[in-house]
């Protein structure tokens, strides 16, 4: 870390900033430049808090140099971390497709719409039964009922299932059902929920939030590899921005960035990014040309009477050509790659 | 709602979604309009779920006219709500100051800092027990040993305590020590806790996400009330945006436009918006200068000391000086007001 | 467009408002509702302000439906545009891509970098003769000098050229040796900029800008449109968002939300959105599988020298991977996409 | 500046990044920390393009230490500037109210409208003849018969008037006219027309562009400063947001920011950031509590008429409220202070 001071700092309050850093147990190393001093935070472990010097007097900005993860970090670990999902793997020389409902809403829906993306190429069927809404009003899953359809559904097709778990008191239950449970956006930073995601023995699908830097997305990801569960799948799901023409922006340029930051396998989701049916082919292809583990996507048979989120549901058909496509790129950008050595 | 067709949308595409509309048990009006024809969604009681219609054939936007929220709605209850917090007020008529650390160090701390803040005018003292940190690796608050330390505060120096509630697991425990709960910003939107807090005796205090709409933030507020706890408190405390010079963006605009849409009470928080001590007073006046009920500000005798937020917490001389200037506004902003009737 | 009234609106301002709006020359046709009665403004020729009437006593919310727009639209123009610059096509059915340095040098490095990127398979060459820089000390390119070395460029390797015009003031200089005239993105309302590039006999390349919604992009489109000249390339660039990771945030679904909306061919610029190397190429593969027009990429043979934006421009090597990628992705999306019809 | 290494960048990539920096003219200075190399670069007269460096094998980042600007800084001049508008002062010790119509409509319009405001209390007149339209069909103001009508409301009233100039063509014009020549947001940074705001006799009063930050907003007063014009007012509109309450978010910590960095005087124009006419005085007595050197606002007899931003115009009523609280709130604070002292 690096303490930026004043241009006309006095030498006693450099003296101060030195003094409280080595309080702290760190060394200080004064630099002096041609306008002001700036003094380095040296030896420290872990991460150092700068806003412990930023109030100081004399300081005029405090600036990070050293990452705050570890266990997330592909300096901790250089080689990418594949996650397995029982048969299914998630992370480098993959391209992970998961499918399925916004929300459970019967067996014979969801395994109708199971069937359906298996047979077009779906390694894994999602489907809510917890669902987070923002109107107490307004549907809010099946709950444990769902949770049944998916064993259901695991049974008639073999696929693996990803569900959303809300808190910490039903975390026990979703875990017994899930093959892959998952942490929406809004529970990012719910930290209790994090916790207990660190102690589960199923991997853990987590959402970046929606005004996450992609710092905090992986210091969530840190809770939960520090709680024990090294199994974490990042899923970049959009951000928020001023633009109107799509629900959220999605930041494709989190998956170059988190590769070189993290060994973690990262995936996008574009149905809920851009919340409109007919963005959700384009951003897939966008995905997997920008380097993605997979893509988890919205599919309903009928999403004109879905009970959540039709309009951004793919038709089965249109779900047939994603898969298509998607894989037909992924292998492509394989092939130049291996050609290209 | 408003359902508005594309211009060259078939008859039949109109004739599909006025059935789909009344499918739903609603009742539908097409407007024939100069380009396009829009179909107006009638009769509803509460909110209708604008996607269902957005995915039809032919549909170019789905409008929505109706508000969301009910209870919050100042069309549900003209009159302002005035929450009281013991003797302490927190609404029209009144502006009220809540002051103390970020974070609960020890008994002494704690005490040393609420004389203080009680002397030069505060009325309520907070302090965390539980702190929600973005590493694993930072203090995390001294939990029930902090609680125990709120509770010698309000015995010493007869000031009402807020406290925040992190999760469900300890939402009895934090209740059974607190004056006022306080729900932070990243758990704006976690559901299970803003139900519970809707069985809470307390009065809950609701911070607005970092990148939550007004809307989000009263249908968080409406998920409380509808669980039959009205004491709701909402606070705003900035926005993330692309800008640097503070550590979030104080939208102080949501402050009339939370009053012109609700009946709650609506207080400031300079301090997390800011992130910097040399912001927080101007923001204060700021505060006060558009209508807020009240103010939340970090102070700390001794802030570079501090184990979190140092550099956005006043010196108590420094909270001196706010408390004069934002009392003295705000008594000047009523006297005009009654002149000026 | 729909003014809604409020729930408690009198039946005197509702007709002040029915008045306004007829008195403006449209028609008024009031819906009632269940909750409160909105009004519609029909049979209207153009676009109507909606903030003519959002003032009026009684009115919540004006509601646009029709779109401001409509030379750019599909409303007005449904097959899509191809722009031709010389030999080369912009639109439909092609894959575009424009390369070279941000800012030429001299005359041996525009023409070492076009012979590389000709060779790569660029389509045209780009370069800055006038350099739009935040700070007045940086360099500003080498102006008229830089044209003529552009004239070179062309005459030895066959390439069209693109470059940037700043100010209305040297609009002729650059419209007499430019193939393709850049407007760049914090020009994208300078009015009287596009007001002359309604007038030049050139392709228009328009850049968004950072803080553009898709609807302004739009309509400044429109204005030059509307000025004569209908040959408008769109090149969407990043717009500024919370996140750090890259310069800008590269907004992928304005491609397909572009083309529902407008005839107009849409490029996409990944080297200004990221503003670090390691992202060009996966974001160069996002934006042909998102379904733009083309790329804009830079590309330097010694970038650690360059003098501008060095670290966002590719090694020509890597131009060279980038180049086999994006035009393989696009014949397989082709491919698959006649097959599946 | 600072150079961030590696972890793992080798020997001969460190002495190729000390290598590049002194090939540049400047100091480096390697800085071994716990876990990686830092080069410090020293003794730059100016501010250093960090690009430069981003992109040499082994750099990890580039983190500037020394502001960009040098004749707008605090550190270049650390007195407050006060800028004199014939008798009217702009600066520390003033509170300066600026009013008028969004756009000059007629002589009767703005002489009615300039006798209410400066009845009330206003120092200048604002007035629009150049009006920035997003769309081309919408009114583009008056023109050379607006600025004439400025020359009356001179005449009649004796008050100074602000006018917007909108291109490089009409400067001359403009500047002949006005009191204060107005840079719009969407022009803060069209280089050419600061450049020929730095040789023009008036002063400027530079409004921030809407996605623009703080130091891009002063480096382009930097623009006006260089070519030789001392005399820059900065003023905050309010920045784009996802926000949907208010038009754009008013930055108010941005006043304090830019005390802190910069001796220019900065006022607020709440009008264009709330976009309705409601929020306008509440932000208004948030400008004067937050320190702003005065505030303009938009005020119109009949806003239910006006041709353009009627529904952020206040009536005359409200804006004899308005002064009255914020010249009150100003005198307040300033006796606070001194007796403070």
């Amino acid at each position: 870390m690096l303490v930026v001071m004043h241009q006309k700092a006095t030498r006693e309050e450099i003296d101060n900033v030195v003094q409280a850093i080595e309080q702290r147990g760190y060394v200080a190393r004064p630099i002096p430049g041609g306008q002001r001093v700036s003094i380095g935070v040296l030896h420290n472990k872990g991460p150092v808090d700068g806003s412990l010097f930023l109030g100081l007097p004399g300081v005029k900005d405090v600036i990070p140099v050293t990452r705050p993860y570890k266990l997330v970090g592909r300096e901790f670990k250089p080689q990418d971390s594949v996650i397995r999902v029982g048969d299914v793997p998630v992370g480098k020389g993959f391209f992970t497709i998961i499918a399925g409902p916004c929300a459970l809403e019967s067996e014979e829906q969801a395994i109708t719409i199971a069937r359906h993306v298996k047979e077009f190429g779906a390694h894994m069927f999602r489907g809510g039964a917890f669902k987070p809404r923002t109107s107490p009003y307004s549907f809010q899953g099946l709950g444990e009922r769902g949770l049944k359809i998916l064993d259901k559904v695991r049974e008639v097709t073999g696929l693996p299932v990803v569900t959303e778990v809300m808190d910490y008191e039903n975390f026990d239950l979703v875990e017994s059902f899930a093959d892959v449970i998952q942490i929406g956006a809004r529970n990012m930073q719910n930290f209790s929920l994090l916790r207990r995601a660190g102690k589960a023995k199923k991997p853990i699908l987590l959402k970046r939030g929606i005004a996450a830097t992609v710092e905090e997305w992986l210091m969530a990801a840190e809770y939960i590899m520090e709680g024990g569960n090294e199994q974490v799948i990042l899923c970049e799901r959009g951000v928020r921005t001023f633009v109107h023409h799509s629900r959220n922006t999605l930041d494709l340029s989190a998956v170059p960035y988190v590769r070189s930051e993290s060994h973690l396998p990262v995936i996008v989701d574009p149905s809920h990014a851009a919340g409109r049916r007919d963005q959700v082919i384009p951003l897939s292809q966008a995905a997997v040309g920008v380097g993605a583990d997979g893509i988890m996507v919205e599919v309903h048979h009928t999403p004109d009477k879905a009970l959540s989120d039709g309009a951004q549901s793919l038709y089965p058909e249109q779900f047939r050509e994603l898969c298509r496509n998607v894989r037909s790129i992924y292998r492509l950008l394989q092939l130049n790659h291996s050609e290209g050595k």
